[in-house]
Formats: structure tokens, sequence, C-alpha cells
């Protein structure tokens, strides 16, 4: 009984939260280490995941569930770098590929950018699942790869390695598949366990509210961006949060390989204007945590030095930034059903369409389709004509066409012609 | 997508019970299906049935799921039996052993009693868990061996065969360690599919209240009473409800070897008075339910031929009902902290020791421990000598005192000598 890991049992935490008790210190560390470990089952931990949702968590249980998590495997370490680190986190939208051309852009101002980043959660899609679309590129690298990439390129955008918060890793793709993503403790907790863990100096939060992101409304975004800066300062990284528009979705696709390609468009010096006003302002948050104060981020862009970062982070990945991308095997257009003006494009509507044609995944074995997505060729205040292409979905089975075109259903509207659309900010507020 | 197995998928389903929206009927007849067919995975069903436990489910939700249920498995028939059937299902208490007399009882009465049980649930013990305390008794019957068995001796108490309800059998199993027993919805469900699946003509439901019963408060168990009945009424059963106390435990013990003794106590016309009296209280229901009203079951007791076909239902079982019992390697005795009257006795301090004991499991591949369990050697009411042994704590594992003494802390008081002590009455209602 002196055995600390002795002394709960999964079924006791899982009804102490159920029935809305504030878990003790020693039931967070008991859980998510006896999850790590596989002494606490899947099902089990689905089951707090959910009470946890429904139920809430202090801010003390939120903080130690933190600890536990960065507790549960090794911290990295960048101080021997010869440069200062920053990282972005967004906490997903749809369209959301601000990563793609943010890493490269950073690293091109001085800054190295050591992105772990994950795989797809619910109908926002991964980093790393967007990546993969590009013929070769690997996302597991070493600590040691991870480092030498950093030092010589400033930027890597990789998977987690095994050993960093081992329990997120395991929870996040739990919560994928059990309705669970949504919890503020728990995204605040995955988020800056591996933040802190991954050892970066500076680092700014991209928190989305609107129809296509995990907060619904500003006020529940703001809590979940209070909770994750106060985290990040009192482990010491210097953390600030932009709170960003997500009811309209980014740009103008949402899959993996459409995005990369958008991606690119941006770090060519083109691309929507909304991906390049955000990236550039993460850009100069994360610069400002750095010190770094002297350049300015959209420069690079126009100078081709952060699409020369890009393409070589992309090769020292094994991938071909030259190559073809992936292309689905079936489309499907929908076509504008008046002439006038697009007042509202929805995020999650979109978002949905694209999870159901293949771009996400339904249960954690499965795989995404490098293809598959949604492109709109309009955004909310263009003019559109009776007829044009508005969507085109992409997927390699016919079959999910119905359902994607449900879920397109009721989520835009065309306004008559001359109608006054006014668009909401991209940058709602600043935090820390 | 004229396939209405994949118009719904698991995070859907669970999203929108955790949103609290009704489930449709597609979406619980899918849900339901899929996870027995492994398409759900267990950690998504933990999810749901914790979203169920704490948002609820409509009357209407509960009767398709108990539809979906019966759906998933084979039922059983038992119109070519020479006699009525009649069953009991208790929704579980500690030291509830009324399965063990009250089955050859009744079948001593003239009706057959097909009694389908299952394993531990919680911290109250499973039926076959006591029974498969006596050596060589197996609890897997065929169907045939089954009704032979009931044709000719009249009572078999065995597990449901993988065939019926195999979604309850999957998600009983899950509930018990996943923190979701309690849930009203999926007790209801769980025990109603079952029983009329298995065709009784006649049941009883023994529905606790109390510290120790799943359901607290007599209203609660008044509602999931109410809910059985009316299941059970629609689908053609003879049914009725107790509501009984299950804030003292019953008898002298809980466990699983000592609650077969207590049994065969009972049986040879002995035992304690509360057993009895509930015993033949629930007999005379299922006597009822089945038409038999000229028989008094406290007479086939005194008389012995209840005990003649207890006898002979373990041992066609392959049981030996006179072989001695399993007894605990190691045993710790609490004694009276002074004299007085005992003048309270939780029965979820009892029960949660017996588990932590040994009696009960943790995780649904865990074994049972024989012979764990607790003994206390008075009940409320009764006069007690200080120094005097109050509960016999037995078990195998040595360091597992701790946990179970901690449990009995606070769970009994003893009054000052000459205190009245009303005991709360052991049957609170009947419904039906």
């Amino acid at each position: 009984m002196t055995n600390d890991h002795a002394a709960h049992d999964a079924v006791e935490v899982i009804t102490a939260k159920r029935d809305r008790h504030e878990l003790s210190d020693s039931q967070i560390d008991w859980v998510v280490g006896a999850y790590t470990r596989g002494d606490v089952a899947d099902e089990q931990m689905a089951s707090l995941a959910m009470a946890i949702l429904l139920n809430g968590m202090t801010r003390g249980e939120i903080s130690r569930w933190t600890g536990a998590m960065i507790a549960s495997g090794e911290r990295m370490d960048f101080s021997s770098l010869s440069r200062p680190t920053a990282d972005k986190h967004s906490t997903g939208g749809v369209g959301d590929k601000i990563t793609l051309p943010l890493a490269p852009l950073v690293a091109a101002c001085g800054v190295a950018v050591p992105q772990l980043s994950g795989r797809g959660l619910g109908h926002t899609g991964g980093t790393l699942d967007k990546l993969e679309a590009i013929p070769g590129w690997r996302a597991s690298l070493s600590n040691a790869e991870m480092l030498d990439q950093l030092e010589s390129l400033g930027a890597v955008i990789c998977a987690a390695g095994e050993g960093l918060a081992p329990a997120d890793k395991k929870l996040y793709a739990l919560r994928d598949v059990t309705g669970t993503v949504e919890a503020i403790p728990l995204i605040a907790s995955s988020i800056m366990s591996k933040k802190i863990a991954e050892g970066t100096g500076a680092l700014v939060l991209d928190v989305k509210v609107g129809s296509g992101a995990f907060m619904k409304d500003v006020d529940r975004a703001r809590e979940l961006a209070e909770t994750m800066v106060a985290l990040g300062t009192d482990a010491g990284v210097r953390t600030t949060a932009l709170l960003t528009d997500m009811a309209t979705p980014l740009g103008l696709t949402a899959g993996n390989a459409i995005e990369v390609a958008e991606s690119v468009e941006v770090l060519a010096g083109g691309g929507p204007a909304d991906v390049v006003e955000l990236t550039v302002a993460l850009a100069r948050e994360m610069l400002a945590g750095a010190g770094v104060t002297d350049v300015d981020p959209a420069d690079k862009l126009a100078d081709g030095s952060a699409m020369d970062v890009w393409k070589a982070m992309i090769r020292a990945q094994d991938g071909d930034p030259d190559a073809p991308l992936p292309v689905a095997r079936e489309q499907h257009v929908v076509t504008a059903p008046s002439t006038g003006v697009l007042s509202r494009l929805d995020a999650m509507s979109v978002g949905l369409a694209a999870w159901r044609l293949g771009a996400g995944r339904a249960r954690k074995e499965d795989p995404v389709q490098a293809g598959a997505g949604v492109v709109w060729h309009a955004r909310p205040g263009d003019q559109v004509t009776e007829g044009q292409p508005l969507f085109t979905l992409l997927t390699d089975d016919e079959h999910r066409f119905e359902r994607a075109l449900a879920s397109l259903e009721g989520g835009y509207d065309v306004a008559p012609a001359g109608t006054e659309v006014t668009p909401q900010p991209l940058i709602i507020d600043r935090i820390g």
C-alpha cells in the first residue's frame, strides 16, 4: 500500500469525476500514468474523458493533468541551438494550413521553429495528414535529426516523438474517435503539455472561434486562451494567443493535397488574402516572443526566402517539393443557385463535407485520402453568377458524395447582387 | 447509401447524445448493431454510455434501445415446457444472494425458473461469481441442456448464452469497468432485453434502494421500476416490482463462497430473517405471475423440498453441493469499539470492502476470489459487547486489508445500550 500506483483504480477515478467531485493530485497522477502504461484501458479513459467534457475541471485539476502528461515522457532541450525558438499552435479550423507557410517563414526571419504536429482530430485536418500528401515526405524524425534540421534550416514540422508526452499522444487519438475532442480541459492540457515538454522558448496560440472551431463562442475561446497562456507562462514559455475567426473557413481549400498546393501559393507570394494575413500576424507574434523585432515577415514571403526554406525543409524529410500532388479519382461540382453575392460560407458545413469525403478519419486506425476535400471558388463578399462552379468536391469513393452534399446544404447563402456583405474581422483579439 | 448500416458513424451518435439531442430510432438501431458486430469500438461505446448516464434518455429512446438489444440475438421459447415460467431480477445489492434459495424454492412450488444471470457489476456481487465458488459448478449450458433441466428439475441458474442479447452481454461487461453501471436507461434496457428475449412468462423485479444500491433514493428507484414494468408489460411479460431496502446489506455475508453458505442455511429452514422474508415475498410474486396461488413457499423451505431442488440443480451443472467451499487464505477481525446496540450498518461501506478484498473485479478480465468477502456478526438492532467480533474480513491477499478497512470506517455506529433502533422496513413498495 506504500506504492502510490496501487492506491487508485480506474472506476474510482471515473465515478469521482462523473459525480462532479474534484479529482485529487494523486488520482490525476495515477490515472494519467496508468493509462500511459496500459493499466487503464482505452474504454476507461474514454468514459473519463466524456465525464470531464460534461462535468469540467478546475484550474488546479487542469494544471495537474498537464504536469502529469509532461511527466509521462521525456522533455526536449533546444538550448544548444544558435538561434532562439518559437512555436505556434492552432486549436484547429477548417482549411487551416497556416503551419505550412508559417514555419519556413519564421525560420527565414532567423528564429528556429520546432513544429511538432498531429494528425486529424474531428472535422478539422491535421498538419501531418496534409504534408503526407507530398510524395516521399516523412513525418517521423529522431530527436537528433530534428535538432540537426533546426540548426541547418531553422524549421522542422514533424510528428511528436514517441517519447514526448506519450500520455497525450495516446489520449489525442482516443478523443478523436470518442466524441471527446471538444473538452476545454483536455484541449488545454493536450496542447500545453506537448509545447512545454517540447522546450520551445516562445509560443503563439491561434485560438479559433466560430462554427468550424471547437469553440463556437468567443467567451469559451477566451477561457481556453487564458487557461493556456497561464499554463505556458507559469512553465517559463513566453506565450501569447490570438483569437481568430473560424465562422468562415480559411482560404479556398479544405483537405490534404489541395491545402499543400494553396500553402505553396502563399510561399510564392500569392495565395488567398486571409491566409497571408494570418500567417504574417502569427509570424510577428512568434518573432516578438523570440525577441526578434527588426525583420518584417511580409518581406520574406515577397523575396522568396520563405519558399527556399520550405523546399529545403520538405527535401530534408525525404519529400519532393516539386513532385505533382495526388489527385482524387472522383469530383463533383456544385454550382451557384443564383447570381448575386456569396453572403455566408459556413466553416463547419465545409469541414464536415471534407471529412465525409475522406480527408479526415472516423476511427483512429483509418487512413485519410490525400486527394479528398472541398475547394470553394468564392469567399463571402465575392460576386457569383448563376451556374458557375461554387464548390468542387473531391474523393476517391463516389459513394461519399451524397453525405458530403448533405453537409453543405444550408451551409452557404447567395444574396441578391449589390447586397453589402461586411466580412467578420479575421483577428478578433490578442491575449497575453 | 441505401445500406442503413452505413448511414451513421459512432462519433456522430456520441456527439448527438453528448450535446443532449434525442437519438433517432435509426441511430439507436445502428449503434447497438454496430457495437455487437465490433464496428463500434469499446472506447466509443464507453464514451456514449457516459454521455447517456449524464444526459439521460427519453422513454422512447429506452424502448428502442431495448428492442435493438433483443434484435441483436436470438429469442428463447419455453412454451414446450409442462409448467409455467417465472423469473426474478434484482438490480443488485450488497449481500444479495436471494436468487440462490429463490430459484429452487419456486421450482419446488411447481413453477419453472429459467434464471439467466450475470457476473459481478461494480461493488455488488454477481450470482454466477457466487455459484462458481461451488467446486465443479459450471455456469454455461446449451439451450437444450437448459430446457432439459427446466423440465426435469424446474430450476436452472446459468449464464445467458452467447446468442441471447449479445449486445447486452458486451455492454454489461463494458459498463462494469467504465463507471457507467448506474445509468437508469442502461440498467432498464439491459435487464429487460435479456428477460424479454429469454421468454419468461412472468417476472418480478427486485429494485433496491439505499446506499448499497444503484438507486440511492426511492424516487429514482421507482422511476426505474416503472420503466421496467412498462417495458415488460408491453412485451407481454406479466411483470411486477418490489422496491426493497438496501441501506443495510442483506443477511450476514457479502462475498462469494460465504454467500453460498448462507443461502444453504436458508434452504435448510434457517438463515437470517431478512433473507428468508425477501425470498418468500419474491417467490409469492413469481407464483402469482405464473398463476399459481395455492402453494405457500414458506412451507417448501420448511419441508426440505426446496433444498432437494437446490442439490439436484447444483449436481445437474456438475457441482458438488456437499463439497467444502473455498476458504480465504487470510482473515482480519474488526471488533466492536464499545458495548451497546448496532444502530447502523452501511451497505455501500460493506460492499466496497468486499469488492476491495477481491470478491468483485476492477477490470472485466480480472478473476474474483471465491473465498473473499465480509462477514458481519450483528445486524442493526442487535446488542454488541465491546471487543466482540463485529466484522471478519476475508481475502487471499493480505495487502487488501488496508483499503477494505478504510471502506468500513464510518460505515457503522454503535449506540449506547438501551437505545431504541427502529429498523427500516425491508419491502418498501410494490409496483405493477
